[in-house]
């Protein structure tokens, strides 16, 4: 096993060296850029790391982890297009950075692409296997998004529904990245399910957890300004649970007749404290890292291997950023 | 062999039969209406032929005729955004009738399932190069649309620039269709490079053939309104050549101030005329087909097969919509 910066850094030098054609440069260049723009690079990690656990060499899993990276950017493109987001990780989106169009066919390419990276190295036996896992992800992914987007004008979202789409849009793609792992090892089914499980786990527990921070966390880790959720009106599960149990209407006012910026993430965040929310959101992310944790049983592989899914497990459960 | 609208009526009845998820509707929705809105399927229906052609049956190859339709309709789809067009074979387009990002995102899942429709019912021998010709072609198409958006505002692109763009965005894809007909009879290579180079030059002659018309055909048969391109100043081949050879200005000064559509249209196409365009714009169309046709004779195919094709470029060099 590797430690997470050596894998990290493995997917770093891969992304790199990846070849562009020079033209046409509207189309190549925004995928580089956004390539470029860093992030955890959790996912192909998680591929590396599983391949490696279950008795693989990362460079097994290597084209498939750039591929699910790929992937990945790919839907961070298309989204802020969708969302109207203008940054991401601190530099202008694509589509502000060039313009709307670009970031369509842009995205549309890097889709194309990542399937084709995504076939690469796969034995006749493994490439029904990663290809239909891949796909099966991306169509719940697109589900997820449309959900979510949904969501904006349901009056109706519960707590489960909410889940279950957190689940479709972040959490079975962290769940595919560490079966692709398994399956570019060799393991079997069960451990590719058994490692897809604590993926997914993960992902919900990651998703609260960033939810959670989006309100409680200390800006100067957090890296963007907290309470853009609150003012939003974004039906995560703080505000779907606060506006189900909130007696006093504040939560419902504040959507209907938002104060002034400050005052309504203050007047909401009260709420929230005095029903405990911050409390049970957190509980609700350690029921979700421990449920992770648990799956690892299931998999035979060396102590090395099981800490370091533990670790990340830790990681989210209390990460600031 | 079968006739072309036997064809068609396969590729219809398939595409009617795509059981969609039932939810989320926003995602799906879209996707059965834009296949729903007909069009020639003229992909598709040369990758049936070219099967049949071959030696194949028709089923062969039906997977691979869907996955075109659904791939081209994709591009249709998200090309419409890009390009802001509120009409497609005379309904709103997706964009129009449902937003912006719901076109984004539906084209993105109909790209995904292009591709899952692709991979059936191939061979381990057939899977990669039908999975190989279908992204290589994507991503020509990416890059054919990328340098059409570019050309908008490059003041010096040349008819070789312009016959090289409508190769990538339009005319690979029917040579995509035709050599995947090809792979799925089980024909050899040179046999599929043959047909692809008949579909390519089909391409050329079938885009050089419904600009022609854009400018010179009868609105009741063509669809549209004439002229389009004219008031858009859309850079195509009658336009290009126009402006290089036009020595009275018109076409320049219509350009920078443009006179009342009826006007421009008019003035422009005047100096089209005094410049003999339209024979030379229909011998250009004439070469293509006649070079499409050539490549027939380097497979060996049945008179019944070789007559459907030569039909399929003879109505290209006349149709009038």
């Amino acid at each position: 096993m590797h430690t997470l910066s050596e894998y990290q850094g493995i997917i770093e030098q891969r992304l790199k060296e990846i070849a562009y054609p020079q033209e046409p440069s509207g189309l190549y260049e925004p995928i580089r850029y956004i390539l470029d723009g860093g992030g955890k690079r959790i996912r192909p990690v998680l591929t590396l790391a599983a391949c490696e656990a279950l008795g693989g060499a990362a460079d097994d899993a290597l084209n498939q982890a750039v591929g699910i990276e790929m992937f990945h950017n790919f839907t961070l493109l298309h989204d802020d297009v969708m969302d109207r987001a203008d940054m991401r990780r601190g530099r202008p989106t694509v589509h502000i950075r060039w313009d709307e169009r670009t970031a369509i066919l842009s995205g549309d390419a890097m889709l194309t692409m990542s399937a084709a990276i995504m076939s690469r190295g796969c034995s006749d036996a493994q490439l029904p296997a990663v290809m239909g896992l891949y796909r099966r992800t991306a169509m719940e992914i697109y589900e997820g998004q449309q959900y979510d987007m949904d969501f904006e004008s349901r009056p109706d979202v519960s707590v489960d529904d909410y889940l279950d789409m957190i689940r479709l849009k972040t959490a079975v793609l962290l769940g595919c990245a560490c079966a692709l792992g398994v399956i570019m090892a060799g393991g079997d089914r069960a451990q590719a399910d058994a490692m897809y499980a604590y993926g997914e786990r993960l992902g919900l527990a990651f998703q609260l957890r960033d939810d959670y921070l989006d309100t409680y966390g200390d800006p100067i880790f957090f890296g963007k300004e907290i309470g853009g959720d609150i003012l939003n009106d974004k039906k995560t599960w703080l505000l779907i649970t606060g506006l189900t149990e909130d007696t006093s209407g504040v939560i419902a006012d504040e959507i209907s007749r938002p104060s002034e910026p400050d005052v309504k993430i203050e007047r909401v965040r009260k709420v929230y404290d005095s029903l405990g929310l911050p409390v049970r959101c957190q509980q609700l992310i350690d029921t979700y890292v421990d449920a992770a944790v648990a799956q690892l049983d299931k998999v035979s592989m060396t102590p090395a291997a099981r800490k370091f899914f533990v670790g990340l497990a830790e990681k989210t459960r209390s990460r600031s950023h």
